[in-house]
């Protein structure tokens, strides 16, 4: 394909990207394909002839689109939202054609610095302390991280080398191993799987916290934790607080947990992937206070900024604490300014070595909406999660398993967690939206998540309508 | 910015990325810029209020393109390739329109499954073992990790899994922390920073192999490594052997390593992320001979292929072995087919949870070159490096520092290292050119790959007269 026939063929797929986001009510939200369907669709290897733009362009719909589940439509309430913008759309573009890799400042000034520039404009969006933002002094600063997974990897990592480097200097004696041994992190026992997962791949002991009634860890939890760890040999060096967790957006106490973790020494991390959009929202900021006592903190404009994936935002107070992780500087990635202190190479602050240029994104939307405009996104769909509780309210049949904070309402029929699976089971069947469930404190339940960037009042009354008949239908078959 | 405007603004986005590919030879390769340069250029904080798509279009070459390193640019040398080509742009916009996250089938069964097909594609191009291949009933099968660097870290951490159990039946008394001390993994003192930083990140020692005079790690020196450590009470368990090394393309002799690894019962685990690419070549492929002694292969066709960054290929002989090290599964997550054994979960398969649609450009570029098209670029970017080396063949103040396999050439003004230095300064100063440096058995060595897709043998004549011309220079200033 030569570059006349890409102006083309590009135009054509912006086309086809915009009918596909236009008319996406019209699809069918959950696909009805089993596995395994795919493979029989096309052919079993690579043709050895190139084949036209044509050729592959139709087997869009007739391969891809059936078994496509699709995120962006108004009838997907299911896991967390994804973003999808049409700047962000139009931002990766550019980022696809600059193409460059942006591991070190070298290897392209541009995008190494509008991260940093980029995210010193979000950090004061969310009214960060001045500590986590980078400036031209500031010892601490931002990156773009793939997910929120990595951005706890990476702090847990970040943690572990401080501790081990702070044990070493009183215990000499002691090998890296024998105080990875002792070393012990914590989570929330709501906390997202992948800071288990982190623990796990650091090689770190990650206890799980237990939460109160509004599935909230605090400070008394925490300082039990310590003591009983501490009396066994052990080293309390690492806590991942939630801010908004998965399955009930429940939010940590970290005005608790921050005054204990600094005390002890113990690198704060907060995790906010999906509620940490809302703190633009002065109404919603004080779920961020004690932000001031953390090392590091994370949220994923990818999720509810709309900010196409993947723009995960993390934060360190003192980013030679990340870089010091991790530092490792063969010749040929070496450059002449490196050594000179006003340069980030951001390849130390994060797992892979190769980045996009993902920061485009980010000034794009931010540009193009303005905090104005992103403040409206977040509050309505905060007003259409509150519209969907309203309805739960009214029914007696229902009740609201967690506080409805932000976009996601957690709710079950009263009675049984057999009769809420088949609830589920005959909602997700129906296909006419698309749930998934969680569970809270042993109970089954159900997440309505507020998703689309298109989701409008009367999708949510048709989402709500159709609960409405298939739990009565459910109520019906079950009763006694 | 409405739909209608995103079909204006994106056809006019198509442009400015057609635009700036085809002219991108007018462009200077490498900037002129200082650290810090763009923070003075943007406001110091967001704007309240939206923007245009104008206001934010005409800092692109205000802001942006002034600090960019034109890796696209037939004047580019340095590191190693990172592909762009039109079929890899177009389905990357589809990607970014479709937005769903493949973390499980359910999620997008389309995502899950062409993934893992064209993985099977493109496993049979480079012939490896049918073991690798997926099929309808195989135990192995490729997933498309970001980076490299990721794929080595996962084969590690699935290493580091299998051993810490295998060794625990022997050994219950042991807590997983006191294997983890004994265990040793291995690479090539040529190996990238990335699988040194896999080892720092799992917490397991990774000794550093010694290579031969061709830069290639060979039997004896794994032979002798192992029955040292053993000895020492150590227990060896991963090899990262590498096919195409970054300083300077050389090749671990895996048809010795292997056979020793499987006796041992250590794990192979192939980095061939640039080289990889070429064993679509028939006469490239005994390249690869011994790897059906591996337990898992990765390479980068975001480098040398033409799919547009991030796609590293990644296949393993048995995905359970992956599956088991990582896999967590909160009730969220989870979905009706997981436990079919029909389908893939790729989300136990690699360090973050979520994954874009990356599939879609792999099937894209293999469809519209077909294997004749990639075989075509593969083998034309070789000539064009066996080029370069003939005018430095030609000209005796040069030596050439590596054997030229494929599109690298290693080579170097005969004389000192500050010589050399000099030239290398001079070559990047002049701004003509881009280059980095390796280090070759502590010798200093420029090096030139060649990158840009569009690069054709007036740019190598160019840049050899260019390079000689500043060799002069240098000789004439430095001659006693």
């Amino acid at each position: 394909m030569d570059v006349a026939e890409f102006r083309k063929r590009g135009k054509e797929m912006v086309d086809y990207i915009a009918d596909y986001l236009e008319n996406i009510e019209k699809r069918q939200v959950y696909p009805d394909v089993e596995p395994g369907y795919l493979r029989a669709l096309i052919p079993d290897r690579a043709p050895d002839e190139p084949e036209t733009f044509e050729d592959v362009v139709k087997d869009i719909e007739r391969v891809i689109m059936p078994g496509v589940t699709h995120w962006h439509s108004p009838y997907f309430y299911a896991y967390f939202p994804s973003a999808n913008s049409f700047p962000a759309l139009l931002a990766d573009m550019l980022s696809g054609g600059i193409g460059c890799i942006g591991f070190s400042w070298a290897a392209s000034p541009a995008c190494t610095e509008l991260e940093t520039v980029v995210l010193d404009w979000l950090g004061k969006m969310l009214k960060l302390p001045e500590e986590f933002l980078a400036g031209t002094e500031g010892k601490g600063g931002g990156v773009i991280q793939g997910t929120a997974s990595e951005a706890s990897l990476v702090a847990l990592l970040a943690a572990r080398a401080r501790i081990v480097k702070r044990v070493k200097a009183d215990h000499p004696e002691w090998t890296e191993v024998d105080i990875m041994n002792k070393l012990v992190a914590y989570a929330s026992n709501q906390a997202h799987s992948s800071v288990e997962r982190a623990g796990l791949i650091g090689g770190i002991k990650m206890k799980k916290l237990p939460t109160d009634s509004k599935f909230s860890v605090r400070g008394e939890a925490l300082r039990n934790a310590i003591e009983e760890d501490k009396a066994a040999g052990l080293i309390p060096f690492f806590l991942c607080a939630t801010l908004g967790t998965t399955p009930s957006c429940a939010f940590d106490c970290i005005t608790e947990l921050g005054p204990i973790c600094n005390i002890e020494g113990i690198w704060m991390h907060i995790d906010a992937a999906y509620a940490g959009s809302a703190f633009i929202c002065p109404e919603f900021r004080p779920l961020l206070y004690g932000i001031e006592f953390a090392d590091s903190f994370n949220f994923n404009p990818h999720k509810w900024m709309l900010v196409n994936f993947d723009c995960s935002a993390m934060w360190v107070k003192k980013r030679a604490d990340v870089i010091g992780a991790f530092k490792m500087d063969p010749l040929y990635l070496k450059h002449d300014h490196q050594e000179s202190g006003l340069v980030t190479d951001y390849r130390h602050w994060q797992i892979p070595l190769g980045r996009r240029f993902r920061s485009l994104k980010l000034w794009f939307v931010l540009r193009m909406y303005g905090l104005r405009g992103l403040q409206q996104h977040i509050r309505k769909q905060v007003a259409l999660a509150k519209e969907f509780e309203s309805f739960l309210l009214a029914d007696e049949r229902f009740e609201i398993c967690a506080e409805v904070v932000l976009g996601l309402v957690c709710f079950r029929l009263k009675g049984s967690n057999e009769l809420n699976e088949t609830l589920l089971k005959n909602i997700n069947s129906a296909r006419r939206i698309h749930l998934v469930p969680c569970q809270l404190g042993g109970v089954f339940v159900l997440r309505l998540a507020v998703c689309a960037r298109t989701t409008e009042s009367r999708h949510i009354h048709e989402a709500w309508t159709h609960i409405s008949r298939l739990a009565s239908e459910v109520l019906a078959e079950n009763r006694p």
